[in-house]
């Protein structure tokens, strides 16, 4: 570790035969390594010769560099000296807009002031993974939109002094101060260096629950670790191709107090096309050094005209495929996909998680009253369901929770009875929260606003994100008349605008 | 008195701990008065050490002052000379833009214009104050924009020489020159020195009702001393925590022969979120003195996931956990609702009044059928309801008062034979004072337009804005071929477009 | 009038107690004409001491002065050499866009194209007045807007090498080449010299049906004069206070072979409130030298709390009653409608028509089904009905003519079989004359297409405006695989977006 | 050929008497020829004694003039030295925006943004004609937003590791990679001189479907030179006038073994209005040479009022009568409709088609359930029906082919069983794509998009373009739960906002 390097000499190991970056002012030899990150070799192969710390930080939890290299990939030191300046510019220029500068964050007013802040703060990067979307956000618009189209019914000459948003998830097991939570959002650290422990932190002050995403910036024992007693964590599954490494985590998870279940993440089983994403990835990426080969072997997906066969059962291949429709840079979103399992189907899934836990199973990404159904059947193993379109970022036009939760009630209200419903998906205010539950469900989730609120002030900026929502969501119940969420029903909110779009399964044939 | 100060002692006056103000070239000390303050501390230590009369003045009745300070407070006069400029601005800079300059009051040709003009004479708080709504303004603008989904259906070859607007209130006790009339809307000196009285010039002349704000900037006999022979008051009532300030206040009123009736409002028990408001303040603000604890005790609002237990029972609490959620500045919605109660409910309320007036009771802020129903099930007591969402100020996505009549229309229209049914909110034009007779409402409310009448040139700003919706009214009428508002009715209208969005109690579970 | 003045000398005299007027380089002594003007004092008092001529020429028919004034009100010549430069701007101003040069009328492709090229060449004042509609435009724009809310149906393999455009109006009396007529429009002479003769050259061309306006600015003689055999023209009607001189027109209109029929415009008793053309009046009108006084005695308009009573039976009191609530300028919209009657009804009405001519009558300005069965009943004197809320311009969210034309077809059908069926207002398209015949209309009125044609390029290009509508109505009607008119019907269109708007007399209380 | 021309001594033959043009160096002398064009002789006119070259190449197809000119016509080559520089500018000017440099064809994301670029480098001319629609664009527009309104429904829990986009046309006699074929669009090469055979290697790669344009740029022989095996092609009859002509090119047609089929047009038996294209030729285009004459004899359109007669039975009638509304250029959509019939009737036409051609016959145009019963009852020498309004190109305001898919589905679902039907326009999503598949079409075709492919990369655009499409499908397919195309049904969409708008035949009489 004596030996010190200049740039000038890292810069020229930038090849497949010889690359070293720097992390941390540590020079390190990663050509033995190309071809097995998980990202994909091109990502590395960007970063080939140069100090790469920025684009590794905020994305690998600490100590994903030593599991994975040999110690004598580690090189020396280099002499900072000899380091380029950085030029890394937040996502959207303040400074030649001639307007007010940004309020500090106890004064923002809204979830949507919060995001333009935080806009302005965080890097293109970051607010390029945070704020895509599939295709032309259709479907993150409407989630948001659809809370517009229904309106509230407030009643008069009720006494209101009282208000009380706690309320307990998972048939009562854990008593929380809020009926929103933290939905599984990955790597907090591009936002703020206070990640998703910062995240962690608000919500203890706030009762809230907090859903740590399968690809978090930071380890579950980090996140969970300055937690209060009664503090509520859920933590994402994504099922692995290779089993072992998700029942490795699976028994990491089931050390942890905190962790109170375990969510399985449906609604993506292949990524999205996220062109905001993609394209942020175009602007700052390099060329592609191997071109793709559209006719490359050993695809699922056939082009000639010939019978489906099946390849190797996992989505590597599907994601591959996708890749070579895509211009192959730095994309947040394809990166953190790589490895997840394509093939997962009820019952051998389900079998499988119990014999590796026994934490309850929530299930998140249900989009159809047909599955809602299909839930249902599976509890009481299966003791939430999440209705969620991704926040819009799997499949374009899909249906916002909201209607799938309707279709619930039109068709098979009774899975309310049997399993619990939560949400998530465009919730921006108090208002929103109040007409979820008011329609059945009983948690709300914050997908894209607690990462707005870490970017504009780290936990801080989380903090008062609750804080806004919370005061919202109490004004709404007490103009409602309601003190307790369990009081809200149907008779607090006019759906009608939006009921009459809900599917109809004998429309097409009788209109 | 005969002490003169300098500016300059004055402003080194501006702790907790020994508090000046200079009011009308007056100097007082207010230390004591501090806490007493029903509008906050933070209010009056943000003006400690200054000239507060542009502040002060505006939301103050004459007398308040004299009422609440010892004699020995006032410690002299300040030195004129030694005072700083003024710079206050209008709300929208007139100068930098291309157009042509403001018209006169008298060549306004609609509230819109009407608007428009005030917007560029008053003053930004003011502006803020008045144009303000909750969270998004969805309500405030639906209240406008539903009129216009409804269609008017003019009929032909009949007599239209004859043309009457007047009607009657009350089960025809008060005659009236116009089926519209001012709607309780506070501080109407922030617009124009003129004020409430100079909106009763104007309603003498047109023969217009009048309904007094709770936190109207006069007081009730300023108001009402220059009424002509059978014009018509309401006063509003905001019933304080304090009942002895409100009975006190009946007591008043009810010595008023001007006054004819209470108007109790009903939809604003806790106040709305007003952003435009909060964000004028924000500018303006200088920061809390005192950092607002989040964990303070006492609170209703339950922030750990604890049963909800009463605490006082009036919503200071209410409005403390409220400001917690919210930069602390001088946005004047807010401290208006200091001392308001949030415990009211229908028969100790009532019974109540009934003991301290002898009035006919207007409830004021329904907004939903049930409501409704009850309100006539207290008939005669209740003579009138006001369907309302109180500007959209309130809740937002509230359901517009033309939603609400329908909805009564549909589940309880013996409701409109037991009590007179009035609206207000969005009204624009001429052709929606008449599509809210036509649906059987009995008067129209205006909210914000008489403000802006003010704004724009005083009392005859107020003249014009009633010229303007009287001759609309009546071109309407004419062309509807209705002489009489009377004559009103829904074949003179077509709403389907807005039927079809009504509530139905049965929709959710059978669409 | 060998005498000749400067125009220095006219300039003094400019007050009601003297007032001359330069007209056609005569000047004129109208002192004792001001109070007998239809249009009002205030309109001449205006031009006092100027060369009126560009104010008067478009708007009044040749002749009129000479039968107005006494002969020695002709005081001599003016010195055209003392007269001020004139400065008469067009509407739009074409210099300061970076845009191509105006296409010449010829390469025109749309009716919109040529608004646009119109609205760059005739005066600010012409396109206030013709562009003007009531209050907010919204039923000016929803006339255009529901054509596009009805999509067409097309069939395929039909021989389309014949197309017909031709048809017959009023029971098969009067062979016309196109179904769309000219709709009686005013002051042609304000957009261009030809005038209303213009138009009628280009109708000759076309075939096209001319309603000659009650308010044109040449004589019914002058406009027929150059009539080809089988032209046909309708003359329209606005009953004056004083009969008398309606039947002397009547009885002038009965002599002119060419005239086929009278049509009495039924929409407008009072007129509408046109804000551009108050808006432009405003910008160019001198203070009203008398303020009006709201308090003025006789109106019809009970602004005290009375009972209605019956003043004059005329709108003149009606119009000086709205004039209260407008400024009082020079707009073109009002001052045509001084004189007109307000108190027509449906026998008294028409049976002094049937004593005054024997020519069919046509009512325009239904927009109810009720008043559509109402005409049916008048049949055969009544030989046909335009549905039309007047281009927008007498009461906004009046319903358009498709919607009545809907609800004739859903409450009284057998209406269609009893009067023929005109519509007009919004036509912009080929496509929207089809649909309205599809939906059982025998002829489609152009209110302000032709003005526009004429203010951009004469009778030229009216020719041009009929080529075009000509063109695309034949495109439509071969796609859609019809060669006559008449075999245009309900399955050619889908109209069921609009459908569902339709007026139900059930709805409101059973939604 | 051995004389060489001064462009000086070409430029004097710019006349109907002497009129001499420039093509790929060559001067030839087309005086005799004018009359014969098939696009009219003013087109000619516009480019005599220039180098029309740019102009012909590509919209004629190799060895047009060879067959068209007699040897003598060939007068010599000209001295390139002589000829003035060209200026051709790309439709969109990409340098005067601040904007980011144009993308590589490769790194373009979606079909959208391929637009884009290809807007950037194509000719005015060319983009004019492929942008293009009739009127006011509300159909094309409708094609596309009708899409958005459907929604989709995602199913969880099911292995997607295998997708397969493979389907079958023609009752399974031909297997294609995807389920987009390339639909019928003229003149490839005014995009880029890769042209149809360009399209044609893009669709070898991928297993698309391409129906070749009866107004391609190349020759059907040139197109399909390069087929690889199985891939499939169609070819596009418009039926022109001289029967003969369609005869000769069917037998060419017959002989090509790797054409399917024949694609028959029938939604555009006259040229819709395109004013894009009008426009874009107005703008270049030189005064008409003679003006056109609105009473010129034999017109099929009657302007004066008498009944219609049948004139010659083709329309090249109706197209002059057309060309008299519209300004006289060189749009190109107008020429290429000269010479085609528009008298085709569903028996007479099938039968002669049978005797000319052995080809299975898809019939293109169908916009009713009416005509698609119609098409159903001539199985099976019809194979399959294309559900299109001609890309909104033919009449505006027909319905998206969603809605005629729809309206089947409603009035006569046997039809889907019958004959395969096929949908085009509007689609630029992968989920597009599905959901129309969904509804029950078996293919979907691209118009515009293969060109604008083209336009933007020549054959690499079009390949960029289907890997983008197809990637897309497969992602939607996934996402849904769906592996092979055939399993895609009416439960995988929620189309409630779209069925409420499809035609009901009893509608207008009982609302």
């Amino acid at each position: 570790m004596g030996k010190v390097f200049d740039y000038g000499e890292v810069a020229q190991h930038n090849t497949r035969d010889s690359c070293w970056v720097i992390l941390y002012g540590t020079v390190y030899d990663v050509t033995s390594f190309i071809d097995e990150h998980p990202g994909g070799a091109n990502i590395i192969l960007k970063l080939a010769g140069t100090d790469a710390t920025e684009e590794y930080d905020p994305i690998h939890p600490p100590g994903t560099l030593e599991e994975s290299l040999a110690p004598e990939a580690k090189l020396g030191a280099v002499d900072h000296s000899t380091l380029p300046k950085a030029d890394k510019a937040p996502a959207q220029d303040a400074s030649d807009t001639e307007q007010a500068p940004l309020p500090d964050v106890e004064d923002v007013l809204n979830l949507d002031e919060m995001e333009e802040v935080a806009s302005k703060k965080v890097s293109r990067k970051a607010w390029a993974y945070y704020f895509s979307a599939s295709d032309d956000l259709a479907s993150k618009t409407f989630n948001n939109t659809v809370y517009r189209q229904i309106l509230l019914r407030p009643r008069v000459f009720v006494d209101c002094t009282r208000c009380n948003t706690a309320t307990a998830l998972l048939q009562g097991r854990h008593r929380v101060g809020v009926p929103f939570f933290v939905a599984p959002a990955a790597m907090a650290r591009l936002a703020h260096p206070d990640g998703e422990a910062g995240i962690a932190r608000a919500c203890a002050r706030f009762g809230a629950a907090q859903l740590i995403s399968n690809n978090a910036s930071q380890t579950p024992e980090q996140i969970v670790a300055g937690a209060v007693p009664g503090q509520v964590f859920g933590w994402q599954l994504y099922v692995q191709n290779d089993r072992r490494k998700s029942e490795a985590m699976l028994a990491r998870v089931n050390a942890l107090d905190a962790v109170k279940f375990v969510v399985l993440t449906l609604d993506a089983p292949v990524p999205g096309k996220r062109e905001h994403d993609e394209r942020e990835a175009r602007k700052v990426g390099a060329k592609p050094p191997a071109p793709s080969s559209v006719q490359g072997g050993g695809s699922t997906s056939t082009t000639t005209p010939e019978p489906a066969t099946a390849a190797a059962p996992s989505n590597p291949d599907a994601d591959a495929q996708q890749g070579r429709a895509e211009p192959q840079g730095a994309a947040v979103g394809k990166t953190l996909f790589a490895g997840t399992a394509a093939d997962l189907t009820w019952e051998p899934t389900l079998a499988w998680l119990a014999e590796h836990t026994s934490l309850p199973i929530v299930l998140k990404g249900v989009q159809t009253h047909e599955d809602a159904y299909l839930v249902a059947c599976h509890a009481p193993q299966v003791a939430a369901v999440v209705l969620s379109n991704h926040g819009g970022r799997a499949l374009d036009t899909a249906p916002p929770a909201l209607h799938t939760l309707l279709e619930i009630r039109k068709f098979c209200p009774e899975v309310l009875e049997r399993v619990e419903v939560w949400v998530d998906g465009g919730v921006r205010r108090g208002t929103d929260v109040v007409k979820a539950l008011a329609l059945g469900a009983k948690a709300v989730g914050l997908g894209r606003a607690p990462l707005w609120g870490l970017g504009a002030g780290g936990t801080k900026g989380v903090e008062r994100l609750f804080e806004i929502l919370k005061a919202e969501t109490e004004t709404c119940m007490r103009l409602l008349g309601v003190e307790r969420v369990d009081q809200l029903g149907l008779k607090h909110i006019n759906a009608r605008a939006v009921e009459r779009d809900i599917y109809d399964a004998t429309a097409s044939t009788a209109m």
